[in-house]
């Protein structure tokens, strides 16, 4: 009975609902319908070069919305040139065009379009915070978005599912944050890995729907799947406060719901926490690291989105000024938020204590801006804080509560909240939220009717170069180990983002010549004399964003296979849409044995494949190793033609 | 009795009580006492290694303050780095400190700490704004302000005095920026060079003081030495407003005051104007390009910085919403007039209609961030639109009012908004200014006492490098002509701001790369090979912004002289003070005689500028041209000496 009973999990639900190939079996292949897909203008351009790669007519899911969200700083002309081309492609494919400034994507597709019981798939790890609303939601590379566009269903490996109960009550100073970061404490970065966290039990009644997208937000940063809630009041409260109640769905797991694993968390113990440089694994009590010299607080990102967590930290500086030190930035994530906060008077209390209030977007969360100074710690409430992610070589980013970032704002440096306020005699503000947000109906653009869309042209300026093609998987590849590398390597290091790369989103040739330069800056110099080369690595490699260019960039400069220990879900799969082998040490000791610069070679790849065992061959010790792999039949398919797109265009032709 | 008349004028009062060398006669040299000096963060770290290079204790000024307003975008360490060190040498050598966030120097400067009567050196070319409160303020090169700081006399060529008499009413839809574009349509970008501008008659009524900031400001755009306003009414109700009602002090010409020059205005005949790309001066009556269409629409920047400026355009577009097709950016100027709009409303109805509200600062007006598509029109309230100066290499970048801003923002073309009123039956809104600006105390920090001062350490990080030195003028000269130029070559082509260079500020031989590629992008590469060269241009050299580095950078790369018709008067003066000769054509149609590549040989430099006569000539051609100079003998010495900073080493030794 415990396949019934997995099915009465909610995540169980929501998977059957929307299952069209496998069973909802741990381990085993599943395709899903896909009912919405998000795309951000960092990883859209591809999806929509990809979409006109595929000769797509119209889109076929119920909703796909493309957001302008991360390259907003327009330092020069591309950025620009991009937002034209993705307005572009929406009017041409009939997407929906969220525009520059009108917020980041996930906070607000929940506002805009989130319905309960529906499955999305988005162009961005942190897609899985619409599970915040009941929703299936899951974090894929561009060109599984494509493909759901074009109506096919998403493949994933089936997860296990991870209840996690909620009891208790939050103290005063405590927040949604801080429980994600005692899990995140508990069971590090890849403690998530290749489950769905379904949350449930009474300590929800406590929680938002805004709360809990920080919770699902960050389940991205435990390597998960996807994170689900109930659809229950907090969700018709929050669907009502949009003026769409009409959209509300009661959801929740049924009576014999039996979870793969389970998890217990007392709210009422949790205290507040941070991520010390340089991971989101990382985690420590604020009052260990108390007293630490800040020069920079930001509040925003879709960690921490809501309109509460700006509240929050409005009322807590309200009246007083940020340390002459500090420099205070306010990353606002929505225009409705932003409205809200203006109207409600908070934006004027941040302001007013000296914030820099930044356009509603992602910013110094990608790196576009903010950048802190050298040797200086920098204190957000954002998701991650991988090394360099701010723009800043060397950085040391914590991440934190709004409660915390606020007090430690007026203070200068790393301070419990709580510590601050019995000092000062502060009570524990308690924000309501409006009940009725702002109506602000700019900036998001309805799909064109299909006769007016079949005449638009597509906006494309000298920026936007094509997809480069790559060839089939040979049964025999032979080159050097350019890269050894540890655990937890993420997509951040092996293709940067931030204001000096992120331009090149569209540009593969030119964006290439930042791959994996965080870990060594001569990596493209010394591939070009390595046509086929190969990584070998640790744990959880390609943890962190979905962009598709960390597979795409290394591919184009010829890197062939990534040999680790384990693999993060969304880059594991982007790896094999490009064609690149991702492979796992059987023996995980083996991976130290190998040394940069070993010559290696993996003959009889395409049996070896379908059996699953690979043996490959390091010349330069005279030494073997036992490989394995994870790839479904289909994968294997795809590998072996050099990519999903050659492989479609095979069975086209 | 014509000195005695000039003398009468209110600028003539001005630069009477602050003269401690020379006479108020047009074309001679004066020196006067400067009682504020404002600094900015693009031209501010040179201006502190060269308080460092004085060796300087503490600011002898009455008020001197440090604005950090351009370098916001943090894109990586370089900015934040700035900003700790300019912190830093505020707190070392007594000078106020305006962190990041709290606004554009100008109006921030008029409304913390402007006071009439008072003279102002500004290394900012805007400077000249706060003449709107009946303030004697310059905009000049960094070093002079250094020299202010320490004590010393601003040395300047006397202007002649310019009145200009207002009258009449402004018609609804136009605004004080259609009256300074209108002073542009008729008299171009030059037209203002070695006077002083000073407004009077009777339509100064309906004027507020911000309104004559806008005037003031882009006085700058004709090349005015000053401009200057009475102090009214209109005065002590803005400082009212600003809690500083005891600073006013009633100023304005004496009955017998007679201008050297004379202009009438009368602003009931004053239409909706815009200034065309790629010149302020490029002025049509907006009726004559109604239709073009527009990509993007940006507010804000010290050429339209008021409360009236942000809420007349919000009140234009609330409850309405921006064209689909339009970027619409708002910088607002002072986190003062931020809180203000945002507690008026006027900020959510921005936002409401579309707008992207960046921080407070100057941003896009000096092409950090906001960079427009290629091929796409950009309609700005800004100052100026020099090419390439938004970050787009061939940009098209419009100047307008507030008011034409905001309805083509609706319509999505330029659009003369008379006719959209007219068309809507929409009132023109009249909307006041807050009777008392909110007090927000962030942001803002006083000097240190002495003795803290003499404690503090200047913060230096990797990238604030040394000045280089620069050796004495030979008595002769021979090189090639590495360029040669037409008319208003402006300093943001001879040395580019934006967020690709800007980060380099305080990097001489980093940001040589970056001089003159507007117009040659091989020039620095050429200079390689000639250490001694030359430049040659037609009229108005060096106009726009006051940066010294486009006078060093050249000057680093071998660029001895400039040989042109005319010269802008902040770049002659940086010239100068870097040892680079600045020398005039005897006959302006020599200018076009000489090549690209033609060698000069420039002999007996020593006596020929005391007797202010040089003969240049051109050995590929074979060819002599006459050359004067406008160099008092105390420039002589400075540029013999190789500049200001090695003749004071001399001196000091």
């Amino acid at each position: 009975m415990i396949a019934v009973a997995r099915e009465q999990t909610l995540a169980g639900q929501l998977l059957s609902a929307h299952l069209v190939a496998g069973q909802v079996e741990p381990g085993t292949e599943i395709g899903l319908r896909v009912d919405q897909t998000l795309t951000q203008d960092a990883t859209g351009t591809l999806v929509m070069q990809e979409l006109e790669a595929l000769g797509l007519d119209r889109a076929r899911t119920e909703l796909s919305v493309q957001y302008v969200d991360h390259n907003l700083l327009q330092a020069d002309e591309r950025n620009a040139e991009d937002h034209a081309y993705l307005r572009s492609a929406c009017r041409r494919f009939g997407l929906w065009f969220s525009k520059a400034g009108n917020g980041v994507s996930h906070p607000t597709h929940m506002q805009r379009f989130g319905v309960p019981g529906k499955s999305l798939a988005g162009s961005d790890s942190h897609t899985c915070a619409a599970g915040a609303l009941g929703m299936l939601a899951v974090g894929v590379g561009g060109l599984e978005v494509a493909l759901a566009i074009a109506g096919e269903p998403l493949y994933l490996r089936m997860p296990e599912i991870w209840g996690i109960r909620l009891h208790g009550e939050l103290p005063p100073w405590v927040s949604a944050k801080d429980v994600v970061l005692e899990l995140l404490r508990r069971h590090g970065v890849s403690g998530g890995r290749n489950r769905i966290l379904e949350y449930h039990g009474p300590g929800l009644a406590g929680l938002t729907a805004m709360d809990r997208h920080v919770l699902a937000n960050m389940g991205a940063e435990l390597g998960a799947t996807a994170s689900v809630f109930p659809s229950d009041e907090a969700v018709r409260e929050f669907l009502r406060a949009e003026g769409r109640e009409g959209d509300f769905l009661p959801l929740a797991a049924g009576p014999d719901a039996v979870y793969d694993l389970e998890e217990d968390v007392d709210l009422s113990t949790v205290e507040p926490l941070v991520a010390a440089p340089s991971s989101p694994g990382n985690v420590k009590p604020v009052r260990e690291v108390a007293g630490t010299p800040i020069g920079q607080v930001v509040l925003g990102s879709s960690a921490n989105p809501g309109f509460r967590d700006f509240a929050v930290a409005a009322a807590t500086v309200r009246g007083r000024q940020t340390a002459d030190s500090v420099s205070f930035d306010v990353n606002p994530t929505s225009r409705q938020i932003l409205v809200d906060l203006a109207r409600t008077g908070f934006l004027s209390d941040l302001i007013g204590a000296g914030a820099r209030v930044h356009q509603a977007g992602c910013l110094g969360c990608i790196g576009m801006g903010q950048a802190p100074a050298p040797g200086s710690n920098s204190l957000r409430t954002f998701p991650r804080n991988f090394p360099g992610r701010s723009g800043t070589v060397d950085d040391s980013v914590w991440l934190c509560s709004p409660e915390t970032a606020a007090v430690s704002a007026l203070t200068g440096v790393l301070t419990d909240p709580r510590d601050y306020a019995a000092e000062q005699r502060l009570a524990y503000p308690r924000v309501s939220v409006p009940a009725r947000s702002a109506e602000v109906g700019a900036a998001l653009t309805p799909p064109l009717r299909p006769a007016e869309a079949a005449r638009e042209e597509l906006v494309k300026g000298p920026n936007v170069a094509g997809l480069p093609d790559f060839e089939p998987l040979p049964d025999r590849l032979e080159g050097p180990v350019l890269l050894t590398a540890g655990d937890d390597v993420s997509t951040d290091e092996i293709s940067p983002a931030g204001a000096r790369a992120l331009p090149y989103r569209s540009n593969i040739p030119k964006l290439a010549e930042f791959a994996f330069t965080r870990i060594d800056p001569e990596y493209p110099a010394r591939a070009a004399a390595a046509p086929v080369h190969f990584v070998v690595a640790g744990e959880n490699y390609g943890q962190g964003s979905s962009r598709e260019h960390a597979a795409i960039t290394p591919r184009y400069l010829g890197l062939r296979a990534v040999l680790a220990v384990s693999f993060a879900r969304i880059h594991w799969q982007n790896l094999v849409n490009f064609g690149v082998l991702p492979l796992e040490f059987a023996d995980p000791a083996d991976h130290a044995r190998i040394g940069r610069d070993d010559v290696l070679v993996l003959a009889g790849l395409h049996d070896g494949l379908d059996q699953g065992e690979l043996t490959v061959r390091d010349t330069t010790r005279d030494e073997e190793y036992r490989l394995a792999h994870r790839l479904s039949p289909r994968q294997i398919d795809v590998v072996r033609a050099g990519g999903r797109i050659p492989l479609l265009a095979r069975e086209l032709a």
